[in-house]
Formats: structure tokens, sequence, C-alpha cells
């Protein structure tokens, strides 16, 4: 109880976006040298951006992180899964090795992995364990933080997959995560996650929370044949019908994982923490959609990456309000979609920042006089 | 007709792209660290970079070129462009003080700008120009390359808009821009423009090539109201009715522009060249889809950045077999869709590059016995 108390406190904690900053973009957008709107969303998101930073020009968004959050499933001791379990664990530990997905584009584009084990079913060894999600010197570490609630959740076909006070523990390690990037410096905060089966857990949470039928947001995952896509169905219209789930958290007790109540914390914590946050795929936009159920101003400080391929994705962006950025028909997960988010919004932001209004690049007789006399180029 | 020889000589001297590189990068991605395809189209982009390198591992597309052609179009006597001719001058002059759109973006990113006047119509200062389209020690100048062939064309509501043998003149000047984009180090090269009255140009063009209604793919450009769109309408509608065109290069010469011209050569040079190339928008893709009517081959170098806001995109992509990676409803030009393109394609070649296999991912015994031995963490 003592932990609900704290949780709701920091969900309460999400302030405004500033609304003189957005004016302020709004109306210099509208007289850089460029026809009005002819940069699209990216104009749109250099204002979303001066409205979380609380500055119009000058921001900078070079400094970047992405939490994974790992965890297993015990659902998937039904067959809803075309990967065995042990693939949580080794990805995981690969993430610290820069050889998956996401990790190798962040090893590229020098942005920090914050991998944290929220409750991965096999063992990690002890060596690549670290108690901190800082490092002394206030880094990001580049081994997995061990934040194990349990050996991954109960079989939700059976059985809530855990206990409320457990969902609220999750979600406090996602507000830690998202404290941790801030101490970091991060000025981009991305959110994805590892764990088998946790396509299954996804769909039943969104089917749970909009209403949507089972067949309408049930997908493949990593690649399920026939067979196991209509288990997966049946499992996911079992599981929302099974339970009496009044409020949010307990949805995310009976029905979710470790991860996902992760990414709904680190999501909420993003926004505490004035960071603008950028959402990965299926999973990651189903956390989005719980986080904003939980304190609707999250939505100001989010940012859609990419059209996952799963098919209940487009059902969770209507419930954002949000559009895509990009569509590469990706669906690996990890928060791999964030590198390529974080580039789109730099980009906007370089443009904010670099380019010139009509009057201040004007071709007038100063300049020429200007460029005449000291030959400038 | 020398200049016309030595066109088609440089157009034939299209290598075909490499099949064993694209055969083991197919293989390669299918046994890394994820569920097969699950990267999406990145995966593909990685495939055709290994064809056009000759290599499936290993890489760079780090240092980048984007030229920007820039001339006028004699056809803006009719009202058809909702800014004045001047403005075609001032971007011009604004890309090398990094003030517009594409340019602010290649700062931040540390892209060179090629800027080429290929026929603007009003009087660029001499103190802006340079002669060559590389300076002494082999560095992309941040000057106007100088290669005016007339001060804009000709108003195709009346006349052809040049000769065949200006065409051709704008077509070698493309070459000789994507020539100097490899000899200065780009390992991908971008093409876009500038030009008032450009949109009117590229939808005439498109029409003759494909045979689609003029209402069907006439938009906006930067921002035309009812009246000028359908007088735009009109114009494109007479202008391919009024010539008997009987192959491209009279198409380019009687309803083109010195911008387009020279985007069709570039872009066929970059596959001389070998050099991964990127359309930007509405006007890139209608050069592009003139390149391949020159050259199909010149296809396996292409890349698609953004779908354009301009309603007869679709169509010209349809025509290449390809597909735009994003959707950010730009329409502003200049080669401003390229820098994105440029990080999603380093995204792709970094995932081939540092990514492993499952098997060279393995948790085995070696690996434990390594970190427990070394502490390598």
């Amino acid at each position: 109880m003592e932990n609900e108390k704290k949780l709701y406190e920091l969900i309460g904690k999400i302030p405004p976006v500033d609304e003189k900053a957005i004016a302020e973009a709004r109306d210099r957008q509208a007289y850089l040298a460029k026809p009005p709107g002819s940069l699209g969303t990216l104009e749109d998101i250099s204002v979303k951006i001066a409205g979380i930073t609380g500055k119009a020009v000058g921001n900078d968004v070079t400094k970047q992180c992405i939490a994974v959050m790992s965890a297993d499933n015990g659902v998937v001791e039904e067959g809803v899964a075309s990967a065995p379990q042990s693939v949580t664990l080794s990805q995981t530990i690969n993430f610290t090795r820069r050889y998956t997905g996401v990790s190798s584009m962040a090893k590229y584009f020098g942005i920090d992995l914050l991998v944290t084990d929220v409750g991965v079913a096999m063992e990690i060894p002890k060596e690549l364990y670290t108690d901190s999600m800082l490092t002394e010197d206030g880094r990001i570490p580049v081994k997995i933080v061990n934040r194990r609630i349990a050996n991954g959740t109960r079989n939700l076909a059976k059985e809530p997959a855990m206990t409320r006070e457990q969902a609220v523990e999750a979600m406090l390690i996602g507000f830690e995560a998202a404290d941790a990037a801030k101490r970091s410096g991060a000025q981009l905060f991305g959110i994805g996650e590892m764990g088998i089966g946790n396509t299954t857990t996804s769909s039943a949470l969104l089917s749970a929370l909009t209403g949507a039928k089972a067949e309408d947001l049930v997908g493949r995952g990593g690649g399920l044949n026939d067979e196991g896509l209509s288990k997966k169905v049946k499992i996911v219209k079992d599981a929302v019908n099974m339970y009496c789930m009044s409020d949010p958290i307990d949805k995310l007790a009976n029905i979710g994982g470790f991860d996902i109540c992760a990414m709904v914390g680190a999501f909420l914590g993003a926004a505490v923490n004035r960071m603008p946050v950028v959402i990965d795929g299926f999973i990651s936009i189903v956390a989005a959609c719980y986080a904003r159920e939980l304190n609707p101003r999250v939505v100001d400080y989010m940012f859609a990456s990419h059209k996952s391929y799963e098919i209940g994705y487009t059902i969770a962006m209507d419930r954002l309000g949000l559009r895509p950025m990009f569509d590469l028909s990706m669906r690996l997960g990890e928060g791999s979609g964030c590198p390529i988010a974080f580039k789109i919004i730099e980009t906007a932001v370089a443009t904010m920042n670099i380019m010139k209004t009509l009057e201040e690049a004007a071709i007038d007789a100063d300049y020429l006089e200007e460029i005449r006399r000291d030959n400038l180029f």
C-alpha cells in the first residue's frame, strides 16, 4: 500500500507543457524560409518539443537513451509463442553485448541502452548484473540492471499473471528508469522490451482497455503459425472475460507482464521528468495507452515512431491520437523503432534551430554589400 | 550531336548490381538474432546496398552528398506558381548560407550540399559563383556552381521550353555532379531541386510519360489557390497535347526544366558511379522516372525517401516499383527528404554490420566461461 501511494503521487506529478513556447514555435515555423506547412510533420514535432522543453529555439536532443524492459510470461506454456523462453534470457544478455537489433543501432548512433531484468524466467549469470541504473560517474551501465520481481509471471490462462503489488512494483521500476535516464543527461528517451509471449499479454491488455475483439488485434508476434494464432486468440478472449478488472492497474496485474508494467511507469516517469519519449512497436504502444489511462497528460510528451506490422497497432494508435512517423514493416520490438525516430526528431529540431525566417534570409542590399566587401565565400 | 553521343555512352555504362553479394546479404539477414523478416524494409535496404557496393557486410555509408539543381521555368508567366521567381534566386543563395530546409539539415548532419545553377532567371552575384564542382583539395564547394544554360527556360505554354541540345547539356551537368560527389568520397547521394514553377513542368513530364490525366497528378505545389490550380491543370494538359514527342529527351526538352534534366543525369550518373542514390519528393521522382526510361538498370541504385504530399507522387512511385520509407507530409523539395532517408539507410547498414547471427550470439558454455574468467563487464 505504501508503494501504491507513492506510485499515485508520482503519476500526479506530470507538469503541463509550455503553451507559450508552443505558440512561439508555431509562429516561427510560419515565417521560416519555406512555404508554410511544407515541412509537414517535422514542423509539428519541433513545436511539440518546444512545449516539452519550454523553449522554441535552441533545443538539443542529441543525448539519447532507450530503456529495454526484459521479463518472461507464464502464458507461454500454452504454446502462444514461436520462440522458446530461453530467447528472453539470451537476447537480454545480448543487448549488453550489442549483438541484437536495437543494441546494434544504439552502438552505431551512440545511444545509451538501459537494460533491466524485471522478471526473466531463467537465471542470468551474476557477473552480468548490476544493482544500479547509473554508474558511479552518472552514466547508464553496460550491464543488466537486476530488478527481477519473480522468475516470470504466472500463466494468465489459469490465474492472475501477478499480484497488484507486483504490478505496482514493476511500474515503480519504470519510474526509476526514467529518472536514471534523466540524471544521465538524456534529452530523448525511448522505451522497448524483450519478453517471449508479450504480444499475447499486450493484446489482452489492449482488448481489455478498448473493448476491441481479440480477432481484430491478435497478430503472429515473432512468427506464429495458424494453429498457434487461433490458440492465442482464444486465450486473449478468455483472459479478458475471466477477471473482474475495475481499474488499469488490476488489468495490468491480471493479464499483463512485468515488462509492460515497467514500461507504463517509464512513460509516466519520462513525462514527470519533462523528457520527450518515443514509443516503439505494439507492446510499447499498449504500455503507452495504459500510461495515458493513468494520466492523459503523458501523451503530450509522447512521439510514435513506426507503424508496427502487428495488426492491433492501429487500434492503440487511435486511442492515443498520435500518428506514426514511418512505416518500415518492422515487428522486432526491443525499442528498435526508436533510433530512427530520434533521427527524425533531431531533423525537426535542427530545422527549427538553423533555418532562418524569410526576413532574416533576405537577399537585400545589406547582404549583397556584405558579401562584396568581405568576400564571405 | 557530339554531346548527345557522349550522353548515350554514359547512360550505357551503368553496371549490373552484384547478385552474389545480394544473395550473401539475404542469407545473413535470415540468420541474424531476430525473427526472420522482423526488421522489415531495413533488411531489404541492407540487401540492396550490398548489391550496389558488392559486399554484404562492412559497408560504410556515412559520407553523404545532396545535389541541388536550381533553375527557372518560363511557364511561371502563366501564373501557375504561388511564389515569385525571385525565390529561386534567394533560395539558391540561401542553400550556401545554410538557411533553408535541406541546407539546415545538411549542416546539422554534416552532409555536403552541391548547389548548381543550371539556369536561374535572375542574376546571381559573381562572388557567390565557383566554376568547379570540387575544390582544389577535392571537397564539395560551399558556393554555387555556375552551369547556367540560360536565364530560365522558355514558356512551355507557348513554345518548347528548351532545345534538345540544351536538355542534353543539362543532363551532362547532372552526370558531372554525380562524378564530383563520387570523387569527393560520397557513399550516399541524394538529388533535390529549387525552381519556382517546377511542379508544373514535372506534372507535364509525368503525364507525357505515363498517360496519366493532368487532373490526377497536378497538385498545389508550394501553395496554389483554386484558380491557379485549374490554370495549371489546363497548361499541363495542353502542353502534353501540343508537342509531338517521340522520345524521353524530346519530352524533357519540350516541357521540362533545366533542373529536372540535370537531375535525370545525376540519377544516371550515380548508378554509373555505383553510388546508392536517394529520391526526394515529386520533382525528384519524376526525374527518376525519366532516368529509368533511359536505362531501367538505374532503379537498382535508387531508394525512395518520403511519400510526397503532391498527388502525382504515387503514380511516379508505381512506375519505379519502389516504396517510400516514411511519410511526414512534406512537400518542400530541395532534397529535404534525403537526410532522414540517409539515416534510415545508415540504420539498415549498421544492423547488418553489427548484429550477430543466432549462432555467433549463442549464450553457450564458452561464452559463460569467458565472462566468468575475464569478468568482461
